[in-house]
């Protein structure tokens, strides 16, 4: 089978048209119209097969995480999404499985019906790895997007929702025991709807790909700014509360996988977006701090854990 | 050493920043302006070791012609190049290589350098296989892109330049043979300026990835045409010429790497692109029948030769 018969037979019409799509996917390139006072977002994540994901996992779910992982980077710029590109890159075994490929194309389907996203491009090639790579494009409002490096110190540090189930899921299967939140893991939502609502708000936002200490470090790093975290503040699910101090804060701090947001935000817009948002709900877990580095607490006592990568910032 | 520092090391501030570009590479997303009265171009293509080039390849080549090959696909639609995203995975020992790394990023630099290309975002992840998918970003003026299905009977098929002596220096390099012509493989030309000015001349346009006879079959199929190729018109190296028919004609119909581009032109337009660019040489091929399928001759005289990939169309 021909990488374009591949492409056309699973892949062509998977998606629905979006109505800024001129031309989708079939020629050299696509072609889109691009909304009048926006700018370009874009982003490119690469899954790989049992390093991004064990090779354990549904050809639904791998095609659904793949997805989303790039919908939850414009989210975190405040960006709402509209077409992806995929570069696959398949195992001979795979490539020929047409069990596999329907269930990859309609995990990957199902995301990008679920937030009105088109598959717009694509190229699919043989490779002794699963791989892939998708870009994903979006749009925002004009200099209205929300980077890493605008956090001021009082800001309040927040996430959106629970932290750490993803990698405590993980753990699990890695040890090849069952464990109920095996979904936390395969099937993250980006947080796309309230990433577009904190664009008025927010002054500083990433996703929690790689853990949230790392990836509030990121902030950190390129605000100039540090931060004090308040560890019973940060939601997690009651099975976490469980374990150990240190197993419980491994999988919250530096487990990653959440794509949740992590943002910051001044005190007086903190409460305002309380008031405007109040089904939308945000966890306040933290302050911005003008001296460096992190300090961390758990019920007002000062504790000390160690942050992966914190090295970097 | 992590991905974050992989990517920052080599790839931040590789390449110029473009005049478009708001938010380059090192947040979750880049942000670019899109210029008034143009429509997004994008594009993907994957470029696996072993498959798509010669595991014996320079890592300088490798960077450069997987950026190259996306180019050629903007060039393909008529659009000006901007800017690209790369996922890169990289088996462990390339990762810890230095000099390897090195001239990859600098085999990408220096055709993002040539043709004013930004790399505005990147994700490095570890695999087993070399593994290199590239996304192009590129902007053409409303409703000017040229596609596939325009070509019309009594169209001038049309060449860029010499087709099929990145074939002939395959073979060589398969048959762990000397070749002089290593470098048409390794460092195609887009051909990125010429797309541009065809953009108001050319009905259909491809650009010459998989072999001159499968991609022209491209525009056949979705132009609902069929074509008549004079194979002695096709401009090739002379050393082709010294190739028994067969052979000759393996490499100049079937096979691919040539990243010319293959267009239809109406007869009046063909002249007056001539006259108006006499400095860019085009040439025609054949002639775009209402009838479909494919007639070949030779110095006049009706040829028969198996087109790959005609199952197709």
């Amino acid at each position: 089978m021909s990488e374009f018969s591949l492409i056309y037979r699973h892949f062509k019409n998977l998606t629905q048209k979006h109505p800024l799509t001129v031309l989708g996917i079939g020629d050299d390139c696509a072609v889109s119209e691009v909304p009048a006072g926006c700018q370009l977002v874009s982003c490119v994540d690469t899954l790989v097969m049992g390093r991004h994901f064990p090779t354990s996992t549904c050809a639904h779910a791998i095609g659904f995480k793949s997805v989303a992982v790039n919908l939850s980077d414009l989210a975190a710029m405040g960006a709402a999404p509209y077409g992806i590109l995929l570069g696959l890159s398949l195992p001979v075994a795979l490539a020929h499985d047409e069990r596999w490929l329907g269930e990859f194309a309609l995990g990957l389907s199902d995301i990008c019906t679920q937030f009105g996203v088109e598959l717009i491009g694509g190229d699919t090639t043989r490779s002794d790895v699963l791989t892939i790579s998708v870009t994903a494009l979006g749009f925002v409002p004009t200099n209205k997007a929300i980077l890493r490096n605008g956090a001021k110190a009082g800001d309040v540090i927040c996430v959106s929702g629970e932290i750490g189930l993803a990698s405590y899921a993980l753990s699990s299967i890695l040890k090849n025991e069952c464990t109920p939140f095996q979904s936390a893991l395969d099937y993250p939502t980006p947080q796309v709807a309230l990433g577009q609502k904190l664009a008025d708000y927010a002054n500083s936002m990433i996703d929690v790909s790689d853990g949230l200490g790392q990836d509030l470090g990121h902030i950190l790093t390129a605000s100039g700014v540090g931060a004090t975290l308040y560890l019973d503040k940060i939601p997690c699910h009651e099975s976490l509360n469980q374990l150990p101090f240190a197993q419980k804060y491994q999988h919250i701090i530096n487990g990653g996988d959440d794509y949740q947001l992590c943002f910051t935000i001044s005190q007086d817009k903190f409460a305002q977006f309380q008031a405007d948002f109040p089904h939308l709900p945000i966890y306040a877990i933290g302050e911005i701090m003008t001296d460096g580095g992190v300090r961390l607490f758990e019920y007002g006592q000062a504790v000390a854990f160690d942050i992966k990568g914190f090295e970097h910032f």
